[in-house]
């Protein structure tokens, strides 16, 4: 396998094994412990379920990989806290668009050579890119695995003890 | 810059962005925060700094970069569970440590080529590695960022609300 194959072999495996993790949780959460606090005051599981669907939903644009399919959820799980939005979609539907994004994400990736994950997101300009080519797609997909983990070592504290 | 280069510096710069944030979560919370637990019946603060210390510290050897610096903390921090052990170092002791081990491996880190990121890490035996290439360096440290990514969303509980 070329080198630069490699490295894009093992940032997707990183991807998908924090994925797998986090689906596991959700499988293991009933809809009625996501509708709970995770800890006093801190979020419910739900509010992470829709957070984490609608900023990998976010990926598509900002990688230029496709438009948006849950623009609907950016009030209640983006622009505003967990609890500030009382009419949320139900915790079925929401898990299915978890699975759905990340299957769409998935098919787009498996797409991009090395050289496409080097390109850089739709947020840089031309000019600030020709400064900081780090800035790239394989970079987002480094900061959105870390995003999920982050959340998924939350999540975590939702099962019984 | 060569592409390989570039691969692994947008790696680099993934694992320091999240020290760093961890990092500053740490400085936020006092010795006393640290001492209490997250959430009722949870890790405190303290476990998890030992913890992702004792980790980081078990990377030194596992990449093949040097000796454990801080052996003393498996029992406590890795072995057994927060609240098992009841004589543990100081907060401002693994406070010290937590910022001289992730000096050290950055010094190591710096030293790599994007080749030598590829070798296989010292737990895989050369037989597995040939099968699985994939299961390198740059694995370890895309799967270390994640892990403390994991631990930082549970530290921001630490917070006061």
């Amino acid at each position: 396998m070329e080198q630069s194959q490699l490295f894009i072999k093992i940032a997707l495996h990183a991807w998908e094994m924090n994925i797998k993790r986090t689906t596991a949780i959700f499988d293991s959460l009933t809809d009625e412990q996501l509708l709970t606090e995770i800890a006093p005051g801190r979020n419910r599981g739900i509010y992470i379920l829709g957070h984490l669907v609608a900023v990998h939903d976010m990926m598509l644009p900002l990688l230029d990989l496709g438009q948006r399919q849950y623009l609907q959820l950016d009030e209640a799980f983006i622009s505003n806290p967990d609890k500030a939005i009382a009419d949320l979609p139900s915790a079925q539907d929401l898990r299915a668009y978890w699975t759905n994004i990340n299957q769409i994400l998935r098919e787009q990736f498996n797409k991009l050579t090395p050289e496409e994950w080097l390109q850089k997101h739709t947020m840089i300009t031309d000019e600030d890119f020709a400064k900081e080519p780090h800035r790239n797609r394989l970079s987002v997909l480094l900061n959105r695995t870390n995003h999920n983990a982050y959340h998924q070592g939350q999540l975590a504290w939702a099962k019984n003890k």
